[in-house]
């Protein structure tokens, strides 16, 4: 993206090019059929917990003025409009934890005066929703989002490890309380008594490690040995929902003896219940805040627009991360033009306003990801089969192929020539059949293995659409009218999933598994070359590596600890945002410039993806394709590594210091990865089954 | 073993090998220094755990009489005395749950006869012990062991799968009861009012899992990627009651408002409390009990000595099985002879009896074999670093490795041929010496390289010893003066651990791997094949696999069954003994001869053992003499296969069908093999490194 700092001509860019796909976007979403409830569940709780959750804390904070109600409004009324009319529907909109911070420290302020009070705290609320948004009108008309591939990977992903310590820690506050009296009971409730407090903790533990131990499980369970492809691909798509729901019967199992109130369960007013609907009218009270408030809510509405510029923005960033080779255009400025849209809306009926969250955004990403994975493989696999039931020859088989390829792609004016997996597919096999000199010949297993081929040589592509996004944000909207069912579920087990979405945001998170490098034992560091790592393991001398996570660590803790301190507390959105000049002016005074590109891999979007090349053996096909858990790869490609996907001996070196043997030693990586591919190796190679055999027996 | 039934000439050979190497057994243990207090504490752990818990459940069901004081004792004693005067020194002797059941029936007959009653009741325990120790003479004398090879794998390990069950059954009852008023307590305390007993058993579900979970992970921590070679290694060796500890200091933490007796502690009377001593001169009331009774005494005795007699002989082949290659003979005869004497000393002295147990036996030969591992490397790595370092030649090389592996071996007379391994080592690395023209150069690492080539090839040895055996037991004896310091350990820990014991006694079992297959997806069978795995996965149908391991299921819900039925339950020994003519009449009728014999592997010990062959990749030397966690592929071949351990490609085809491919396609298996084993192939093959990885990229 060019730095344009022309008025409009950012949002006009973006208008443009998401213009040309809107249709695109709507179609593609549907014709996915069924297979779109998938990631839209997945979502949808990943999206409405959180929300709950916030919407109690903020209950407690603000005196009963805000609760659930009005933090699930918000999040399915934002969702819906951003969904339809916003440019980027992979970014996922909610009510977000600074947020919350930030209407607590409002209100903290507004309380004890006594031209405001509790009365007109929505009402002052609104005024520094009006002046948040003008700010991000004039942020979006400006260009200020042009500066966001200065937001390199150093600035995201503290902030991303930020959120998930922020998750961990109301996880753990949240199993803690559960031992204490709750604010807002009666204390002379049996369910409060010492000894059935003592309980009510115990049964909290268990159901929310319970919920994490499972849920994390449950993601994993394509890759299970045992149960059928169906029963495991519908766990792995559906699992942490699910798992949602048996926890909340596990509740529900001590009846004998045990009070009302054990476990605790969610609580939050019904939407009919009288004085719900206080807030909606909130504009009417507008007037009566008097003048010198109006202009005084200009200060919170700067910190709120810098953290709603930067959340957003980098939100909307990692959605779109290169590896997913996204398609479609991205829309920064436009999406901030919007957001202060739903600002005022928000700030206008009252609702703490929503914007671009992490970490369910690139999460939505990842499992559109998979989603487009399946379809792609089963269309492919179908057209092969078909061909080869014809006896078409290898070339005639390519040209099948690469015609449905391109019926599946995104039919787009700009787009950049398509078939790059399939360029790479047809690359190989023609090698392997004409160095076999059978390139006219029927096509057998030996030439073309219909399961294997296309899986490993798919490359990883997302289902860009709108309908999931609508979805899920339309579910959340029906949450508040099934108040009473969504009461049911544990509050414990809440904190379980908030637990779970912590560990969920850490892979693929560089920063996590630098610091993950620097507690792995010396003499292991080479299993880290054995998977798929960055290209900094390789070229950066492990020194280097713990300076720069020692420093960023640092830099994470001191924006954790300014999120405790009550006041000032405030102020941390501008502490990440100073991370950005740090980064450009600082860092490169401490940093070789050569190290500093590889750990913050500002520019390797440059180098080409590669793909990933996992052998599976031939197998009986019918069985296969029924049963072949195609995501498991995927899931593997896409969590392991949100960042670049690098084979460990990449042809590209971008760093100055060409080895830091001393370290890791990459002589060593290389040995092992000829292991892991020398299927390939040896078909190269031209060896056959029976020759390796015979010599090693 | 030959099967003969002249008297006594089976004692006088077990005898005479056992005497042959008896010296050796003390030094051996003596010089292997502080190590072996790794094997002599986890199998401390897991002799004295269930032996004190099964003391609370004898005190339960015979109201007071027997306690946890007198099972330890019983342990500790027969331990004691095994260790030094027994013949197989590996076999670890306790009182096991079907002494419990056995002594719970009896107690049940005795209490309301008002001849004899709860006084007379262990005066006639006394009894029924000396009758069984008449027939244990018997037994042993007549040469009754001769039919152990009889005792197939289907028999033995139906009944290590029947005590997992026994023990995951007193688990899971454990914790429930957790939930309920203990039975001797006093209802009216704090701790038994209902909402305190909520707590109670939520805490004891936190406790067990916790438990559970940390001490499955802890097992496997030399694997683990953090923390240092030494902390991993202690981990690993001293996880489990590190864990015990750790719980335990857990199950204090809740101390506020948390009335005394939650969570239950280990319940048990100090041996030097008043009536503790009462049974030790049951002698004296032996004459009291009436002469009808004295001789119906015979009807329990022969149950129990068939249940030993099994129980006893299966503990001992368990703990002997082929791929641990034991140096030192078998001992079955004497150790019944011995075991009788055991119980006639435990029946007079008025405590129940121990006999040879499962998992524990097992459990310890493992362990053994780790250390074993563990000085073997170490000392072969010194002696070939020094060759090196004196810049030998190969041969000097080998011919120094040679004689320190004979150094290390057990010098006994009637010995096989030692050096097993070295001579697959010589072999290798000769050949690729000789291959590339280098036998009297000075070695450098592609030829031999110290680490990986003496790790890939040292053969499974265990360190056979008496003195690992005498420490667990003296332990257990100090445990009985230790009463104070073990009631601190909460009940729910105890209960954890049952679950623990179950689970680590699973791999290797291949009827439960049989179970496992069978609930594997199809599509994933060929997952099997890439682990090391039975030889019948290869050569017998699934059908047959399918048959046979619900046949044995079958089985063994029907013993599991019969251990519930209050009275009949006594027979379930009866049953197991009736599987070994079942084996040998009944079922050849139903399966093809050689499908059974790789199903049952009655003849799989002909088969030479195979050495393991993972790769290492080279490595700072110094740094791996120190962190290299020697361990790791030990506990990987001991714990997948207890059976057998065979290349996926084994040179010999027991079955009589060569395949099986319309199930599981070991073709299949051969692509997987190939990439496990390919640095190897390609040494082989004489490729370089660089070669592969120019075709590769």
């Amino acid at each position: 993206m060019e730095e344009t700092f022309v008025p409009f001509r950012g949002i006009k860019n973006d208008l443009k090019g998401r213009l040309l796909c809107y249709k695109q976007d709507w179609t593609g979403g549907i014709r996915a059929g069924i297979r779109i409830l998938a990631p839209t569940t997945y979502i949808f709780f990943a999206s409405a917990i959180p929300v709950i959750s916030f919407g109690e804390q903020l209950e407690r904070n603000t005196g009963g003025t805000l609760t659930a109600v009005q933090t699930l409004a918000s999040t399915a009324l934002c969702g819906i409009i951003h969904s339809v009319v916003g440019g980027q529907p992979l970014l996922i909109l909610g009510v977000a934890e600074p947020t919350v911070l930030m209407y607590t420290f409002m209100f903290d302020f507004v309380k004890n005066r006594k031209d405001l009070g509790q009365k007109l705290f929505l009402a002052w609320a609104g005024w520094v929703c009006v002046w948040t948004a003008l700010l991000l009108f004039l942020l979006a008309v400006l260009g200020a989002c042009s500066i966001i591939n200065r937001f390199t990977r150093v600035a995201g992903e503290l902030f991303g490890l930020l959120i998930a310590m922020l998750f961990m820690q109301q996880a753990i506050r949240g199993v803690v309380e559960e031992f204490g009296i709750p604010q807002r009971e009666n204390t002379k409730q049996t369910a409060l008594q010492p000894s059935w407090r003592f309980g009510n903790g115990m049964f909290a533990l268990v159901l929310s490690f319970g919920l994490l131990l499972t849920a994390l499980r449950s993601r994993k369970a394509r890759s299970w040995r045992y149960g059928t492809g169906w029963l495991r691909g519908f766990i792995a798509d559906y699992g942490v929902p699910l798992m949602v729901l048996v926890w909340t019967a596990v509740s529900y199992i001590p009846v004998n003896d045990v009070p009302r109130g054990i476990p605790r369960r969610l609580f939050s007013p019904n939407p009919w219940s009288p004085g719900a609907y206080s807030n909606w009218t909130v504009i009417k009270d507008m007037l009566n805040v008097p003048p010198l408030y109006i202009v005084g809510a200009f200060i919170p509405a700067t910190m709120i627009a810098v953290l709603y510029y930067f959340d957003h923005s980098v939100a909307s960033q990692l959605a779109q991360q290169k590896e997913f080779n996204l398609k479609k255009p991205a829309s920064y400025h436009y999406d901030l033009l919007l957001l202060g849209f739903l600002v005022i809306l928000c700030g206008l009926i009252g609702i703490p306003p929503s914007n671009g969250v992490i970490p369910q955004s690139p999460m939505h990403t990842k499992s559109l990801a998979t989603l487009k994975h399946q379809l792609l493989r089963n269309k492919l696999v179908l057209t092969a089969r078909k061909s080869i039931s014809k006896n078409s020859n290898l070339g005639q088989l390519y040209r099948n192929m690469q015609e449905a390829y391109n019926e599946m792609q995104t039919p787009l004016a700009y787009e950049t020539p398509p078939a790059l997996g399939l360029k790479e597919l047809k690359e190989s096999t023609i090698q392997l059949a004409s160095s076999g000199g059978y390139i006219d010949a029927p096509i057998d297993k030996t030439v073309f293995d219909v399961d294997k081929d296309i899986d490993d040589l798919l490359p990883v592509e997302v289902k860009e659409q709108r309908l999931s996004n609508l979805l899920q944000a339309s579910m959340v909207g029906c949450c508040v009218a099934a108040m009473p069912l969504l009461k049911k579920i544990p509050t414990s087990v809440l904190w379980g999933y908030f637990a779970f979405m912590a560990i969920e945001s850490l892979p693929g998170n560089q920063f996590w598994e630098r610091i993950l490098l620097l507690f792995t034992a010396p003499s292991r560091r080479y299993k880290v070359l054995e998977d798929y790592h960055a290209t900094f393991v390789e070229t950066v001398p492990f020194k280097t590596i713990a300076t720069f996570t020692l420093f960023q660590t640092t830099y994470l803790l001191l924006c954790f600890g300014l999120t405790w301190i009550p006041i000032a507390g405030v102020l941390f959105p501008l502490l990440i945002m100073l991370l950005v000049p740090v980064r450009q002016y600082v860092l490169p005074k401490f940093f070789k410039g050569a190290h500093l590109q590889d750990l913050d891999a500002a520019e390797y979007e440059e180098a080409p993806a590669i793909a990933f090349n996992v052998s599976f053996q031939n197998q009986d096909p019918q069985e296969r394709i029924t049963n072949f858990d195609n995501g498991e790869i995927l899931d593997e490609i896409i969590t392991r590594s949100r960042g670049e996907i690098r084979l460990t001996q990449s042809p590209k070196v971008t760093s100055s210091t060409p080895t830091s043997l001393e370290d890791i030693r990459p002589a060593h990586s290389l040995r092992i990865s000829q292991r892991v591919y020398s299927p390939h190796v040896n078909e190269l190679r031209g060896g056959t089954e029976s020759q390796i055999e015979g010599k090693q027996t």
